[in-house]
């Protein structure tokens, strides 16, 4: 491995988050999230060894993930080849349009929605159509979202400043802006793409998306309209979206032929 | 004293509120607010009569009035004469709006306000404003009235008919149903003005104005597009307006002649 590479991804490994069995939930949902799609061991080994993980706990990890339903592993003579289960494919799936999902435009059409009152399966409700909470009873969301009927609808012009502060989730300022800090420092030093290996882009998008998905995935979705330009979390999504596009997901049997050669 | 009159009036004597010299209040405040009214003493023993309070209550009553500083008494001849002093003609004053009011337009056009915090003076100068509180940090109020400058303001095409059940005072729905009885059996009941004498047709004001405004006053102003067709409030308010066009105030020199006759 060279060491620049290893250099480049020095903070994003050291952030945090690095349970190896979480590491390869993200790196199994990244690289092989398709039915039929595996790992063969020793690319898993490569990777994990670019990521700086000893073999040791990369087995204690397989035998974990096995246990628990998310992997399976198969001999074909004498190498394992390692697969999500279906139930890891269904979790992957379920969290990637979080995780893979670009900014929506600042500009979509936004309601304020007043509620009778608020029984929990209501506000869960309203969640998943796209509505965050502002204050008790009182909901933002996407016009394109259906209000319960008998809601107080509302619109508006502009979202003063304190509006989108409050809805931001405050507790992970902190955690995206140091995201954000190796997210851009990365983004400046990486070399293009084809400069890298197989290897080293799959150890790439792992932590990218191992690091940002433990941050998005702790709070609901705010609309757009609801995020300042600023927000640490939305200038980590710029660069997560830029970072994943400049350096696309390898195909599985590039790795392997490149292991091979 | 025709014994129809006092029949008609027995309802709205009765609903409360008969401390005599809240009552005399109401009276000058309808009958003599301008600067330089004067009720002569025998007119408002003859009005007061027909109120069948006692002649010493009505001194009772004189006595406290003209302590607190609500009445001034001066002697002409024989007769005394009996007005608001300035600090009676400046409270009288500043009821008379809220007293005196018709109802506004049903589609005047509203917003809703959401503020970025509720300091007490900020809640009060918005009330004064016409804004009445819908949820804490949340304000209802015509489109005319200013927001504070940070404020989120919302419009909207419909409210819902909890927002209006929210917004109505509901401690006061049982006494307003009640002076709504009352009030209507009266309009009813009553025969045209000129059938009426002048001291008959100044009992009936004050009696209507009192009953009046000790509901209308114990709570803030609702924006009309908060209030129900059917609240009993709305309903008084407009037999109020209604009984006292079809009732005018009858001039206090023609009084002083007819009684003099």
């Amino acid at each position: 491995m060279p060491t620049d590479f290893a250099a480049h991804i020095a903070d994003l490994r050291n952030l945090g988050g690095q349970r190896v069995w979480s590491l390869m939930i993200s790196l199994f949902g990244d690289l092989a999230q398709a039915e039929g799609d595996m790992i063969d061991g020793p690319v898993l080994s490569a990777i994990m060894n670019t990521l700086q993980v000893k073999p040791e706990a990369v087995r204690v990890a397989l035998h974990r993930l096995r246990n628990d339903g998310w992997i399976v592993s198969q001999k074909s003579g004498r190498i394992s080849r390692h697969s999500l289960t279906e139930k890891g494919r269904r979790e992957s799936a379920a969290a990637s349009p979080r995780i893979y999902a670009g900014p929506a435009s600042h500009s979509e059409d936004w309601q304020v929605v007043l509620l009778r009152d608020t029984p929990a399966d209501t506000l869960a409700e309203m969640e998943t159509r796209g509505y965050v909470s502002l204050f008790p009873r009182v909901l933002f969301g996407p016009v394109s979202a259906t209000a319960p009927p008998d809601a107080m609808v509302l619109t508006g012009d502009t979202i003063p400043a304190w509006v989108r502060d409050q809805a931001a989730p405050d507790t992970l300022r902190g955690s995206y802006a140091a995201l954000h800090r190796s997210l851009a420092d990365l983004s400046g030093a990486l070399p293009p793409a084809p400069d890298l290996s197989a290897v080293e882009i799959a150890v790439l998008r792992c932590l990218i998306v191992h690091n940002w998905r433990r941050l998005v995935l702790k709070h609901p979705p705010l609309p757009r309209a609801l995020v300042s330009d600023d927000w640490p979390g939305h200038r980590c999504h710029l660069l997560v979206v830029d970072l994943l596009d400049r350096f696309p997901r390898p195909e599985l049997t590039k790795i392997e032929l490149h292991q091979a050669a």
